[in-house]
């Protein structure tokens, strides 16, 4: 059975890429905060707005923390979202976090430590910043050392100016973050680190010559996608931006996450969840966000690191796994014709496991899908660690 | 003569890509907020910091308006930065802009009027932002609509939810910021215009399906860079990463500019100022802020836009000058040796103007620079408008 990518008709549903996904800006003439509270308690619609364009700049407390409202992201700042529905407000409200920055923490909802005026952070500006994405299991981080070895090198590489104490820094600070975070929701969570070089001298490249550069760590509860068919996820191969094997960028986790935005909104595009992203070369690299595998002809394989992919600690460690088992893998190019025939094809990646896919460029794959089910299994079992 | 690259022992001295220059995390020991105030009180000195690791969080005003220091970036946070010397100091803060940042308005060492929590922005996060650099002379931004006209194209390009009275809501903004930034200091300045996808849902790829942009502009004053020999920039034409030209992303101006600070960050490895990037082809295509004009066999060439660079709007403005001048003009591929013998080497960029290289790969470059200097004279000429 084929599944046809949805028309652009049927993306306006959604709400992606239409003339009603449209952002508004904070709306000047209706947005005082005495407005957006009063709104915001007579019905269950919220209101865009972050102040006036003119208006006043009362400061402005949480409404209640424990309604679906993204106020508590905002807390101080009278920012609320419009939503008609609840399941609108999800999509974009993330609940239940807990930030730390710069030594300062916070729940959402709480007043942070920090102003966190990160508005000439070159972060913000100049996507100058690195970045972890580690998953939670029972209160400790699964593959610290490895994410934390990652994100050296790639600041060795891009001379990002981290402290020489950075792996102890970021441990206390991760360990402060977990202890304050001590609720079961969190049990299962997202621990995202983010290190950027920090405020910068003006909008131009040069970098500070003395950097303070900025430590995010910021914790939320994981909600899982389920892997059960038909629920997998889809896949759509998309031809640009292409992965250039040759580029000292790729293969590192940067902020300036651009190309890989415009391959899944490229995916998106087409009715799938997800992109796979090709080389320059046509070869299938990874997914926007994970490590591709695939079962063909019984061999398990996945594209050589010199495609100009992430090292994946995941991908690392279902290499281990098929070792341990002595179940062969074979590391080689992937092209978009190899997929037709496959057994299997799935992805790894650190928050979400391993999952296989339920169909790539709209053609459904088989619904048996052991060996992944095998590893993600295994991966599921293993504890977090510092 | 030959100007050799600093070596690494040379490059330290600058506190570049050097140990000295290792940034500093907030010191968890030593940083109560009372303390900072005391040690700014007592000396030159400031010291890093942003609240202590587990210590108070006691919210902190400005210091001194006057006093160069950082801590005015942050007001409220206890953010100040360390510095030997003034120079340092004034390296790291930039001093006198005026920002505005979805509604609300404050000068640095004012309280901003929003708390910009940006640490879930999109823009922070993963660089999904777009942005223009535009110069403003005598209180009116040049080129204005040819910016803001730019920024749409991209937008488009990368389905980015701007709204659909975008044009007119960021010439309000910027209106309202000029008129409140109205300093003699600010006669010439830098307005930065940018413009994120927002808060995210999550810190994956899936853009929420109600986008709500952040939108800041900020004004700072221009400080030129005298363009008078010996003082003209370097530049070093750099191997990689190297521009797509296929590339979807390449000729636009987004917030994920790490490539760019890469290859900003070897050349000034490499002794000079800043970067030309190659294409794939190894052909120039610009510089790393700057499109690339050259005098070669009494013709000025230029690179065309499908070498995947920026549609600059100074760049515009340099070809109708030379139009209107009946000057020829020829685009065409410019290769590292077509630069060996070149009369004259030019940058063009919205803020630094028309300035002609002092050297390449450290091979100086002819004194008498006529064709950069008429170009510059005429665009400094030119009026702001909205």
């Amino acid at each position: 059975m084929e599944i046809s990518p949805a028309s652009p008709c049927e993306q306006t549903n959604s709400g992606r890429l239409s003339t009603a996904s449209r952002g508004k800006f904070p709306n000047g003439t209706t947005s005082s905060c005495a407005y957006l509270e009063r709104k915001m308690r007579s019905s269950r619609l919220t209101v865009v707005g972050l102040g006036s364009l003119l208006g006043p700049r009362k400061p402005f407390g949480s409404f209640d923390r424990n309604r679906k409202t993204a106020n508590n992201q905002h807390h101080g700042s009278c920012l609320v979202l419009e939503a008609d529905r609840d399941e609108d407000m999800e999509s974009v409200v993330t609940t239940g976090g807990v930030t730390w920055l710069n030594g300062g923490i916070w729940r959402d909802g709480e007043t942070p430590a920090a102003s966190a005026t990160l508005f000439q952070d070159r972060g913000f500006v100049l996507g100058d910043g690195l970045f972890e994405t580690l998953v939670v299991r029972r209160g400790q981080p699964v593959l610290w050392r490895e994410h934390i070895d990652r994100l050296l090198a790639t600041g060795t590489v891009f001379h990002f100016p981290l402290p020489v104490d950075f792996p102890e820094y970021a441990q206390k600070a991760a360990k402060v973050l977990l202890e304050y975070a001590n609720e079961p929701s969190l049990q299962l969570g997202t621990l995202r680190i983010t290190v950027t070089r920090g405020p910068g001298t003006t909008f131009g490249l040069d970098a500070p010559n003395e950097p303070s550069p900025t430590l995010m760590l910021r914790l939320t509860p994981t909600n899982r996608k389920s892997r059960a068919y038909p629920d997998r996820e889809t896949a759509w191969i998309v031809d640009q931006p292409r992965i250039d094997t040759n580029s000292l960028l790729s293969g590192h986790k940067t902020t300036s996450s651009m190309w890989r935005i415009l391959a899944h909104e490229t995916a998106r595009h087409h009715g799938a969840d997800l992109a796979l992203m090709k080389t320059l070369e046509g070869d299938i690299g990874e997914a926007d966000t994970a490590s591709l595998f695939a079962v063909i002809d019984e061999i398990i394989v996945t594209p050589p690191l010199n495609r100009g992919i992430l090292p994946s600690t995941t991908r690392a460690f279902v290499i281990a796994e098929l070792e341990a088992a002595t179940r062969g893998l074979e590391e080689r190019l992937i092209f978009p014709d190899d997929l037709d025939h496959a057994a299997e094809v799935f992805l790894t990646s650190s928050v979400a496991g391993i999952r296989a896919l339920g169909a790539i460029d709209g053609r459904r794959l088989p619904e048996a899908v052991p060996v992944s089910k095998w590893l993600d299994t295994n991966y599921e079992a293993v504890d977090g660690h510092f």
